[in-house]
């Protein structure tokens, strides 16, 4: 949160504090509140996100009966290109610092796991299988989360092997970093658009979707923290609203440039 | 909230019960909802106020595990000075009349206690160590308040032996009149800027707060209220960012001709 930590890393010069507004399409959709779960994409039809246009719900949140919450965000991202977007998601998340310039006022701490190390991977493939293990606050509430990379074929699509600076989908189940909990699933879907890219955001998160984590028993002490995670109400859906499309807005506004003096410096 | 009560009244054309429209940057920070703790000043920094420039937290709320909520807004007041606001706090304060004009939305009932009667003391010297009790509306809900100023030392500001034509910190300790409990604190900093003064208001309420004044005891009755006062939700600490930022705006608009006038009159 202090422009001091950053000082000797090359990037520096990229972290502002300073949040853009909130776009329009944004508070309009936080200003009509929770929506009807029939409009949601279900998770089984994430892979839809790859066909031409939109859907019926691009941006806002749906409360559902069981305690889960969907959550929509679109971006604009003038001059980005989707495989800026695949570099930034491995990037980031191997330094703190990196991961402080994506959300100044929110963004705490990262520290990555797993992975390919090798260095002439793609950059999608080098966090695909890898977790990234963040703190950050999500509206006032501290979350330390794992964020568990996996690859876009896990939600359906079959087009990552497609020209990555066409469309790429990040695709990644969340978890809690302390507790071995699941908490939901989401997917970053990222498209070329005139003058650069959109990203279309999706959350899956609390009710259904809580499950221990591959391996895990759920014990008595686990299933009161899941219980604690299976409801999401109004404040938690729109505070992730909220938090998706500033730090996409703000990453939008430094990625083209930090991707290019990046790729001149390698 | 009738006109006619202020029938004979020499301000009653300063009355007004059409409140201006929220300012943008209220807006925005009630759209992005509950921010991050961290970000907040402290009650133990309050005197940073009094720095040149300004904090990270300028607009909005955040809401404290410990139930408590901290509450930030900015005021524009083009053509008033600290020393008009320095003014109003002791004026307005002797009269329910005088505290409707200010919200007539919301304001009920003003009760005045303590401080000093000499009337040829600064006006700031007037209402710091005395008591307005308030009847008023925070959102829907009722306050029974009990405002009671302290100096401005007592949050840590030594310049308020400044010229009073510069800034003012007006500081007090906010509790119940009905019952011997305090629920927490707030600022209001003024400072000059370019055609007239900016107010930053600042509020720490609930949870750690919550106390029981001066001499009383937690007796069960009163740790039953307590507890109610503790737990700050979403919705109180949105309410008081709007009723702040609703009645300083108001304020405003009539402040340098209430004042003037007064000034005239004496």
């Amino acid at each position: 949160m202090h422009p001091g930590e950053l000082d000797g890393k090359w990037y520096a010069k990229y972290w502002n504090p300073v949040m853009a507004p909130m776009p329009e399409h944004i508070k309009e959709a936080i200003g009509l509140g929770p929506q009807p779960p029939p409009l949601c994409l279900s998770p089984d039809d994430a892979a839809t996100l790859s066909d031409t246009g939109y859907g019926e719900f691009e941006n806002g949140y749906s409360l559902f009966s069981d305690g889960s919450a969907h959550i929509a965000t679109l971006t604009l991202m003038p001059r980005v290109s989707p495989a800026m977007v695949d570099w930034w998601f491995w990037w980031h998340a191997m330094e703190t610092e990196r991961y402080k310039l994506w959300y100044p006022r929110a963004h705490l701490y990262a520290e990555w796991s797993g992975g390919t190390v090798d260095r002439s991977a793609p950059h999608r493939d080098r966090y695909i299988g890898g977790t990234s293990f963040v703190d950050e606050y999500v509206g006032s509430s501290l979350g330390e989360l794992a964020i568990q990379f996996v690859h876009p074929d896990k939600l359906g699509f079959s087009d990552n092997s497609a020209d990555p600076d066409e469309a790429t989908a990040i695709c990644a189940t969340v978890g809690l970093s302390r507790v071995p909990l699941d908490w939901g699933h989401l997917v970053h879907h990222v498209r070329r658009v005139k003058g650069g890219a959109e990203m279309r955001s999706r959350f899956w998160m609390g009710g259904k979707y809580v499950a221990p984590r591959a391996g895990a028993t759920l014990t008595d002490e686990l299933e009161t923290v899941a219980e604690g995670l299976r409801r999401l109400g109004d404040g938690h859906a729109r505070a992730m609203v909220v938090h998706c499309s500033q730090e996409m807005n703000h990453l939008a506004a430094f990625l083209p440039d930090i991707f290019d003096e990046f790729q001149r410096s390698e």
